[in-house]
């Protein structure tokens, strides 16, 4: 069947329309080359779709009615509540009419837009719907998918897609997962009013953040009634009188009554569907094998960026960093490296927890010798007057240098607080510095300041 | 009568306890120098006791309370309101106990507090109720005072002193003055439900902030119910029926009724009943004459930190900074020099403006070669999931070198952006070097790579 396709020829072919490859396609078009974009889940991929930003606009939304609610009875009157289907509803106006939206813009652009799959059939060549495309480079950019749990009814489970698209909010919720989406959704459905339940198969979650900020954050969502269990690996699910059940823990002996069981336990790059041994294209740990030109290691005509990488951190900054480097490749070739640089994130809770650099026994792995300086930061004035009662914060700095290693800020705008520290690490701007600075007044900038005293 | 008090000998009188004041007795008493600290007005001085903090107390409210309705109808529901006297109970909590408390924390250092007021007697006397004080030095740190106005039933007049401390609202509030208190304080009045008309001398508001920028928010600040009169100088003031009505304008031909009347016409260096002729202290604009040690021109044993400089800027982090040369020259003698530094501020209105470096006119003036990037940014995701409608930015960038000259945001988090703006001004971090660099995901740090789109 495939030999009867007539080849086409192109210079570059991206798979995946998200960040990342939308990113490559444009600026390899804009350089002049002739490029095919292949997309079959919408086009705008997982960041704007079904990410960060629908994410975030239900994370502004509990945002804006906890703090009302936290500052009840201090000039602010009345109570607040999160309507979901109003919610829903304001989520859309982000996100549906948008793959439509941006799959104009790169065919307006002159770009050849695809809504099929692609695959793999040689080492330049990929197949997709009743096209065979030929080009000298193909961009691998099809991001990550949820990690299937191997638990028998996994069928029963839900998506963090399938939560960001409910039309009304179960009553019971279980999220089975410990990480950024299991926090970041069970947060907003106890807001909105779900009994929320967090299953995790380990003892740490938040692996990324530290540890003695997420626990000060747990301890707080328990006070928004989330249930934290720990150490608990699902086991089974099975339906029962019309809700579901897991099973969970040691033999599957902790039992779970939900109206929805959502998989947040971890995405892992998309490339099932992508035939890569036909390409000749690599793994390693699950993503694609590359270079630090982002170069496949076994392919040099294959390039890959964003989330199907492994070895990367599957957040949005750095995939459209990786996609300039790529599409640079592509044009000048291989010259340009990915430089691994200071990235800061930040996971949307409220208060939101973010981070920087090392976290504290990373950096007593490596051997560094440093100061820790933390402390609980809600007797500031900052978080008083919103009435926020959980925040705090950990510095590492390094003895020798006065410089950080690693910063986590805990509390209103720590988003915005991280990306002071991690401009003033690329710059190695060391505490002492940071401390005599100037800073807009008030603000939770200046309140670094309190961090140092 | 003044020669039969009994001279004390110390080493450092300071005059005034707020930012500037305390910080410098602090310092130079943990140095082991024996300290006299004299405030007649409550310890603290004006930022934590009738400035910055309170106002951000009530302006957090408001803001707390806009963003509430501006989502309304979007997930949150139902309409809030700002309710005055639990907002003033709630501020008091911030601000009563505080004079006791700082005083006490001086004492229990072992500084010598007094609480009647402080003049000069001699190069190096100070002369308070019946002590005499007698210092190798003296620090000026007596803050300032609202400029008063010379017109006909002035006494009538409201400061913004009695603005924070209101028991009830008025109905109609007028605010004579066009800068930083008028705005801040009308914009709360205006939240909470007050008809507010704020009349000005000029054409301009806001001289120290983006003029495009003061224009948007004065139009914002327009739905939000607040009358702006520019070119409409005070005439007079008389009592008419339980009620109050300014005379303003060409010959006093315009008129406004109201409830209460706010002189925001500006402060000037309290330096009134100080006597500082006694004291052999030059004046220069209205505030003491210091040179770059932040010393007296006229007198070498007297210092000056804060307001009473004319200067440099009313800020709190100046005040700061200043306090800490000072100190550092008391304890070391003078050879710490102020040096002017990136200095970023903020208007605490909703949303908020704020400001670092060049504004255009000054880049202009100033004969430089740049770029202005400008633009409304009220259609970016970051402000349209908080309903927010008033935004916008503008950058200053010097072509030859690509480094900012100035930057001014309008817009929710605009303090916290203004910050990363100054780190990278003070650092010398180019506009592509900026966009290029990794930031947290959503945030308004990151949203910074969207101005140079």
């Amino acid at each position: 069947m495939e030999l009867l396709l007539k080849t086409r020829k192109i210079d570059v072919i991206v798979l995946g329309s998200g960040v990342a490859g939308g990113h490559v396609a444009s600026r390899c078009h804009k350089a002049g080359l002739s490029v095919a974009l292949l997309e079959s889940h919408g086009f705008g991929g997982t960041c704007p779709l079904h990410g960060c930003e629908p994410k975030k606009v239900m994370a502004d939304a509990t945002e804006t009615v906890e703090r009302f609610n936290n500052t009840s009875g201090t000039g602010p009157t009345g109570s607040a509540k999160l309507d979901w289907v109003e919610l829903m509803r304001f989520k859309r106006t982000f996100t549906d009419d948008l793959p439509d939206k941006i799959r104009k813009h790169y065919q307006n652009l002159g770009i050849q837009t695809f809504t099929t799959a692609g695959s793999f059939a040689g080492p330049n060549t990929i197949v997709s719907g009743d096209e065979r495309l030929e080009a000298a480079h193909i961009c691998i950019a099809t991001g990550s998918t949820p990690r299937e749990l191997q638990i028998p009814g996994n069928g029963l489970l839900s998506s963090s897609n399938d939560f960001l698209a409910m039309p009304t909010l179960p009553e019971r919720i279980v999220f089975i997962g410990g990480g950024f989406i299991a926090f970041e959704l069970a947060h907003i459905a106890a807001v909105a009013g779900a009994q929320v339940t967090i299953v995790h198969r380990s003892e740490r979650f938040l692996k990324k953040f530290d540890a003695d900020l997420v626990q000060r954050l747990t301890g707080h969502l328990e006070k928004l009634g989330v249930k934290f269990h720990r150490n608990c690996p699902p086991h089974s699910i099975e339906e029962n009188g019309g809700a579901l059940l897991l099973k969970a823990g040691d033999e599957g002996r902790q039992s779970f009554t939900a109206d929805a069981i959502f998989n947040a336990a971890g995405r892992i790059p998309a490339l099932a569907d992508l035939d890569l041994p036909a390409g000749n294209v690599d793994t390693s740990n699950g993503g694609v094998a590359v270079n630090a030109y982002m170069q496949s290691l076994s392919n040099p005509g294959v390039f890959a960026a964003g989330d199907v990488i492994a070895e990367t951190m599957p957040l949005t900054p750095v995939a459209s960093v990786e996609a300039e480097v790529v599409a640079k490749n592509i044009i000048e070739g291989p010259k340009h490296t990915m430089n691994p640089d200071v990235t800061p994130f930040s996971l949307f809770t409220y208060p939101p927890l973010a981070t920087v650099g090392m976290l504290e026994e990373e950096a007593q792995k490596r051997g560094m010798r440093f100061d820790v300086i933390h402390g609980d930061s809600a007797g500031w004035s900052e978080y008083q007057r919103i009435g926020q009662t959980c925040a705090g914060f950990k510095l590492l700095v390094e003895k020798d240098t006065r410089l950080l290693l690693g910063a986590h800020v805990l509390g209103d705008a720590a988003e915005e607080t991280i990306n002071l520290f991690a401009l003033a690490m690329r710059k190695k701007v060391d505490v002492d510095e940071l401390r005599s600075m100037l800073w807009a007044y008030p603000s939770f900038g200046y309140a670094m300041k309190y961090m140092f005293r």
